[in-house]
């Protein structure tokens, strides 16, 4: 599943997951002007409806561009445009746009596009995959993080009162298109959690892609240049990215339990187990998922190096990448007492016992049960991965 | 698929549906008992916690027969139970269970069992579906029409106001346990309405299999024995009947869209659209659904003999059949033209036509869609089936 450059300067990305489940992810800068006709291509010859489902800000910026493309190619295009945020990833949002689906008479053949970030990605497909047993979707990613990790691999879902993202479904995606150009709308603070997650996939699995991700990130800086990608660089990491996730998706589609293993898909949680307790806690409104995830792979890496795991200078490296991603809001204000208690609830647990996802060099994670994991061993690595100075 | 018949008189049917979803339907008097070692068996080996999902009345005759049993095998018991009747199979019930199940912390590899009817069957087969993006469920179905139907093929969701089935998913169960000793305390109404759903199964794909019903029927109702099954006649047709919708399942499990052979997963629709139509348009309260299957498959009958597809004798060979089930609800004093009206709305539609299943003779079905069918015909049809004799 290695990217493809296209005559068109268009990078592809093949998803192989057998069962008729394949699918593509096409990459450029303007790739939304293309959205007809890749629905056209990869939908039910039958389908005659689809329903867009975004958000009033995303859907100014490019609704129309997407729509005009869609009818261009003969389809009878409806909006459900959702809230804008996590907290709008919820059981009533799914219920509305449910019956929104049944009004418009969206048939079994018709489909759903999911046009914004990670919000909007989960709810649409998690509504794709339950309206009529399951209809198809596709991924329009227009935040970084979704571009490069939530569009691909089919986890769907909404948050409900006793946690996030504990109902969903895998559903995979008749395709994805991802339009870099939309990066130059993105606020700064969505590039920085977008980045996290991009290190993310490098450190727990990828050490080449992590070294790729800290270089763009080094570049960038260096150059003030927050997301713009006039020689293509920034989608060809896009791609690299999306290759990583898609190989790590076609060998675990469906995070198999009990697989503990450095290429199973339980290895992309490196750093959402202490990620999902601080969002938790500060109500989804203090961080970005991905800022919340920059903190999180600090802390799994502070464990690392405890249990020995680690080699220091590895940490080092990781924490000196994080930074480059961006400033994150604060953290060492919350009390340490109560962010062990949003912990056990992570459903990455088996038999009871929480999984964490540790490093043993950056590129190769090790699964280890908390167990294993001491309470003060547990409350130092918080305080050192949460301490101000980054 | 056959059914075998082991030593201890347990009917087996294994249902082979490839990429790790085989399960083994077990059929015989007593088999709650057995429910502990079934679980063991085939659920993960770090299973802890299983929920009974159940209504008040079942529960009351065999819950604590099936908790005691896994009990035994040391699981973790919890129960949910939940109202009896179709509209109890909604969306703010499946809301309410699922919050049950994270309060009492089923993880990733525990487990829910549906006890009772198709209703709970279907919403907690769903439930179990979009719980941590889906657990593990074993289906104990203790309706004739559960038994030989609703709990074989993994088709799960829940009734809005939309329509009925329109939320749901396919997922398939990890075993079916069937003791025929719970159709003793089954209400006439409920045998009935089970019969049919087998009639319909013979009439749609197996001509054998609707003549060992006849059969079947025709001496339950020369000896006035309604459910008791002394000489396991009664179990080897509820295996009989398992075992050709597993054959079904098997070639077809999504109901693929566009597949209108005859041994597509869709011919089971056969009496469907005119039921639904029965259904809704009584606000789920006057038919049972297998009841309305009932007129649904005379109905079906009068347009294929009136399309010059099957033999009048045929359909009079179908109509002596549904009259053995037993007694349906009126029917005649519906006004036709809102039946007219509650039928486009079923889902079964590809580009905006309803697709009738119809048949050529009993046991070989054939699609039809409706823009084939005249106002005219559809009209005489519809009176004749539900005409108030039979």
């Amino acid at each position: 599943m290695r990217a493809q450059l296209t005559r068109d300067g268009t990078r592809r990305v093949e998803v192989r997951l057998g069962g008729g489940k394949d699918y593509r992810i096409e990459i450029a800068a303007g790739a939304l002007e293309g959205i007809g006709a890749v629905a056209r291509g990869t939908l039910s010859p039958h389908a005659q409806r689809i329903v867009v489902v975004s958000n009033a800000k995303v859907f100014g910026l490019y609704g129309e561009r997407v729509a005009a493309s869609l009818r261009g190619a003969e389809f009878d295009v409806a909006t459900w445009l959702m809230g804008d945020g996590e907290r709008h990833k919820s059981w009533r949002t799914l219920e509305r746009t449910l019956a929104f689906f049944g009004e418009k008479g969206l048939g079994r053949s018709d489909a759903v596009i999911a046009l914004g970030g990670g919000v909007v990605g989960d709810l649409a497909g998690f509504a794709a995959a339950v309206y009529l047993r399951g209809i198809a979707y596709l991924q329009v990613p227009t935040t970084l993080l979704a571009q490069i990790d939530s569009s691909v691999g089919g986890k769907t879902g909404v948050n409900t009162r006793t946690g996030k993202n504990l109902i969903g479904a895998f559903h995979q995606p008749r395709g994805v298109v991802i339009d870099t150009a939309t990066l130059r709308t993105l606020p700064p603070r969505e590039m920085t959690a977008g980045w996290c997650e991009a290190i993310k996939q490098g450190a727990a699995g990828d050490r080449h892609l992590f070294e790729r991700t800290h270089q763009a990130l080094d570049v960038r800086a260096t150059a003030g240049r927050a997301s713009v990608d006039d020689d293509g660089s920034l989608a060809d990491l896009i791609a690299a990215q999306c290759a990583f996730k898609a190989k790590i998706v076609a060998n675990d589609e469906r995070e198999e339990i009990g697989r503990t293993d450095h290429r199973s898909r339980r290895i992309l949680n490196f750093g959402h187990t202490v990620a999902h307790a601080l969002e938790a806690l500060t109500g989804y409104r203090r961080f970005r998922h991905g800022e919340a995830v920059g903190y999180g792979m600090l802390a799994a890496g502070e464990l690392s190096v405890g249990l020995g795991l680690l080699a220091p200078a590895e940490l080092e490296s990781l924490r000196r990448t994080v930074r480059l991603a961006g400033r994150l809001p604060r953290a060492d204000d919350l009390a340490l007492a109560e962010i062990l208690r949003a912990l056990p609830a992570d459903k990455k647990s088996v038999g009871g016992h929480v999984q964490w996802v540790l490093l043993e060099k950056i590129g190769r994670a090790r699964i280890i049960s908390d167990s294993e994991i001491g309470a003060r061993l547990l409350r130092s690595a918080l305080r050192a991965a949460l301490a101000r100075d980054l």
